[in-house]
């Protein structure tokens, strides 16, 4: 497949994708925040962006949005515009969000000093040795560095130093270093030949419990190289938190996780190395995010006490390690920091969130709202950060559900039905394979208001409709028949798919609105809600609302910023600064247990409809 | 073979030795120093103790040396007075050396703080976690042991973590800990369940080219249990520093060496803990000095530039690592604290001395002559430090020479001919199994003495002697015939032997005249000579001046302190603050390279003459 490469303005990121992707799916790969109400449908005209140079083609007129002067200058909608050459797309002020993804070289190349990736590499050249300055060659390494970083100390990894001495030598004193900084200690981790502009590279995932997500990014550019999701293969041991940690606790299970999701990481960089024609060799640093149980397998340490009261993880502030001690296949000598976990159930994955979104450096009170197989929830400001998390189940992220899958290529990620006809789209414009999460909620948003479904999610049987069928009784609404697919078997929404999305958003919702009448708030306070999960290009926003996924507050206060787990790795793997910031915030969250607090399950069975049993909390919704 | 335990005061350290050692061999083995000019023969009357409790014997009346209230009060020598008993032995301050072998518990003991081992144990009671406090159990942990310790970070190693949880509530939150401090960063290395008075062990290490010497520590009360010594196993592949350089270069050299080192190191410290009957996880923390080839070959670092010109070791200052990652089995998270060298011929085991006997603390000039299969050399106070090192074989260890053997038990360590009569004894008093250097030393000079061998360290051939003996016409002088030894053959000197120790002994007084010179001064501007090696139990000071390996100052002046590199090794295993010394005087230290410094070579060509060429050097020498 042809790929162009796009770069966006002004954050100066670029991304390689593959030709015909819309500019918004671009952004959205390269983490790049572009405003998006409508989901991508191009009815809300929020993504406005302006191509500067290169070839794209558009689906449909979209001169509604748009004065002639500002499509003569390149205006266009990022969800409607796809690409068909090598870009050069400026975000405009009013498309960007405040806080969301806020870009760390965009924060570093304003301040000028902080754009410090937590591996580094610089080129030196030595003086070689004389009888009169015959210092070991280490010391003559450490006193030319010195003068050009800050630490407080510097060390060597051990394995650099079996064939240091012929490496200055036979490169002429000439070399380049690799190096991390961790307390202001340095740590030497590789010597090389020097070479100008040379690149090095560092990897951030994010540790799913069901999905993981990784890029590969050049620390010497800050671009983006390319993004990969894989199923956990932990899936094959239970599909939530819970019952990893059940396995965990059986005989030889922590090991059998531990090695599930080592492989599955283990996998995804050798995919982007091997797409990028770079070595593992040459990844010296892996910023790591996960939920508490995900951070706890992937060191293989027994998660066992997380599920017994009082939650207690064994640890938050997990060591720096060096990746290779745990599997990790990357360099011989590169590093694994894993962010910071807060609780039991609050992970360096909603750490990552929170920071990336901005919520930590603003007076105005926001929300994080994170779905995935858990849903975790923090509300606060510059001053407190309360969280909190819930089981939510696979199914956001197409796991549990007969016709579910993540969301790439082939997923259908949008349902429509107007004048009685059924339309869906797929990522990557390709035949259908599957139903992913934000393609499930639209499927039942358009079931509900189409009068198929009822809104306690069970299937009107009475209905006249060719594409409602049983199978033993049991009914299934076909999206996708069989001939328009790539399996050449029709994919369905069960009405246990249903069940199960209704007991996910349930939980998702309870939490919120829990969390928000325990601080003696109200949705209506809050300034804005970011919206975080593996849900791929988009989610819509009106429709996760109507089906009582997200709370009925004015669609523009709400904003979907992705994986943003995903993004606050990249984000520390970038920049020491927002490292730091994570260790900060995890230090200053605090985390209500739902399990024992008891509004929670009253607020779970309430929520257990579409979209609420109390319509107060949903004037907006028609249906 | 019975113990018993002797107890030393002032300092307080404790040894067991067998039954029948001499209270100086005990000393000498627990690293405590007791003066001694005459070489243990009981004629000089310097290592006055005081028996306050225990029974002993001893071999032949002393009452010359002291009053009768003396004699009441249970004073006598060290090295004519036998352990029977479990001692408590006090060391009069006439009997201390200033500097020489402080030991740490007593330097300590007196600051009241700064008697703080590497590693060191510390127990926890935990409160329990509850709803209200369900912090994650390390930051549980570190909150507590905060409290209780110095130091700006703390984290954990993590190979802790994997049964943490479990660890904790098994013992009911009351645990013992282990940890290490490095440059104020506290790393946890081990937790246990709780135990008042539990021990934790170090192991101090002297890595010499010949020989390596082990000593097993107990960190909580400063005991030495037990010293081992063996021969290097590197020895196979070169005696000396340059042979195995140059065998490390070959393929797959490097690899073998430190593998030879390794093994030698595991064989002692398995050993020690099998003696002592600890498990070798028990030992939390090893000190090693070396010389900077051993401690390269050490860490499988290739020492290829050591020998060529402008002499570059690969570092100086070596990482501290986990023992484990470089094969050495102790605890499995261990630390090994490899001390810091100075540059290419001057290594850890000279800096560790020049600590242990203090001359960088003090404003008078002493010198410290470190006499191994390398002589290094240091001068100064504590404003300057000058050091020279020269290779001098391995003869003074027992190697390269006909009946050579280390100072253990069976060598001949003392001979004396008076009357016509030769007489010698062995270490332990058991039938001679061969002759260690110090045995060498007293041997040929009294073979000059009586004239039996010239001046250039020939036999007179002529001689009507029973022991001078011609095989295939090379001479052989018998020391012990047949009969009389262990293994039935004759221990003889030959004339090789004699060519050896004279090229050993004239680089090491060419070096030691070298930077004398150098500096500027003469020997009688010394205060103090400490003479440092691994001669056993003792070296006769008049005899090793009279063949030449010593200068000729008054014998007072000069102190036998032993294996200074293992009593400094194991001062920094018990003292943080050692360590930070030997840091500093590795950074302050001037290295001279007498391969490049032309006054050297004249000075081994005149030095290569017993006593010398220029016997102006040495008046006081009779023959």
């Amino acid at each position: 497949m042809e790929k162009f490469s796009v770069r966006f303005l002004p954050y100066d990121i670029s991304i390689d994708v593959e030709k015909g992707l819309t500019i918004a799916e671009a952004a959205q790969m390269a983490g790049v925040y572009v405003s998006n109400l409508c989901g991508g449908e191009g009815t809300c005209g929020k993504c406005r962006i302006q191509v500067i140079s290169g070839h794209t083609e558009t689906s449909r007129p979209l001169n509604a949005f748009f004065s002639k002067e500002e499509t003569a200058n390149g205006f266009m909608l990022a969800c409607q515009t796809l690409v068909y050459g090598n870009l050069v797309v400026k975000i405009p002020e009013e498309s960007r969000s405040e806080g969301a993804q806020i870009l760390v070289t965009e924060a570093n190349l304003d301040s000028g000093v902080s754009c410090l990736p937590l591996a580094r590499k610089i080129g030196l050249e030595l003086l070689p040795p004389s009888l009169e300055d015959n210092i070991a060659d280490t010391e003559r390494i450490y006193r030319e560095l010195i003068k050009k970083i800050k630490c407080r100390s510097i060390d060597i990894n051990p394995e650099c130093l079996q064939d240091l001495s012929d490496k200055l030598r036979a490169n002429d004193w000439k070399i380049n270093i690799t190096y991390s900084i961790n307390k202001e200690h340095c740590q030497i981790q590789k010597i090389e030949p020097f070479e100008a502009n040379s690149s090095w590279f560092g990897v951030a995932i994010d540790i799913g419990t069901t999905t993981v997500a990784a890029q590969l990014v050049d620390l010497y550019s800050g671009k983006v190289l390319g993004v990969e999701p894989a199923y956990n293969l932990q899936s094959a041991y239970g599909e939530d938190v819970i019952s990893r940690i059940i396995y965990a606790c059986k005989k030889n299970g922590l090991r059998l996780l531990n090695g599930a999701v080592v492989k599955t990481v283990n996998q995804l960089v050798k995919k982007l190395a091997n797409d990028n024609r770079i070595s593992v060799e040459d990844i010296d640093i892996m910023v790591a995010s996960g939920n508490t149980t995900m951070s706890h397998l992937l060191l293989g340490i027994s998660p066992r006490y997380i599920r017994m009261e009082p939650y207690v993880p064994a640890v938050c502030a997990y060591p720096r390690i060096n990746a290779r001690d745990i599997g990790i296949e990357i360099s011989k000598t590169g590093i694994l920091e894993i962010l910071p976990s807060v609780s039991a159930y609050v992970g360096g994955d909603t750490v990552a969130g929170v920071m990336s979104c901005g919520i930590a450096e603003q007076s105005g009170i926001r929300a994080l709202i994170d779905i995935g197989t858990n849903g975790e929830i923090a509300i606060g400001n510059s001053e407190w950060i309360l969280t909190c998390s819930a089981s939510a189940g696979p199914s956001f992220e197409g796991g549990g559900t007969r016709c579910g899958m993540r969301a790439s290529k082939g997923a259908i990620e949008r349902i429509m039905v107007s004048e009685g006809e059924l339309r869906f789209t797929t990522i990557g414009n390709v035949k259908p394979r599957g139903i992913c999460g934000s393609g499930l909620i639209d499927g039942i948003y358009e079931l509900v208001k189409n009068g198929i479904v009822n809104a306690n999610g069970k299937f009107n049987r009475d209905l006249n409709d060719s594409r409602l069928i049983f199978e033993d009784n049991v009914p299934h609404y076909v999206i996708a028949c069989a001939e328009e697919t790539e399996a050449g078997k029709p994919i369905v929404i069960a009405e246990s798919d249903i069940d199960n999305l209704i007991k996910s958003k349930g939980a998702v919702f309870a939490a919120f609105k829990s969390l928000i009448d325990y601080v003696g708030l109200g949705f209506d306070d809050l300034e804005a809600i970011y919206v975080a999960g593996g849900f791929g290009n988009f989610l819509n926003i009106p429709k996760s609302i109507s089906i009582g996924l997200l709370p009925d507050i004015p669609h523009q206060k709400i904003h979907f910023i992705g994986n943003s787990s995903l993004a606050g790795a990249r984000m520390c793997l970038l920049s020491e600064a927002s490292l730091e910031k994570c260790i900060n915030i995890s230090r200053s969250m605090t985390n209500i247990e739902l399990s024992s607090y008891h509004p929670f399950m009253n607020e779970y069975i309430a929520a257990l409809f579409l979209p609420h049993t109390d319509r107060r909390l949903f004037p907006s919704v028609e249906y």
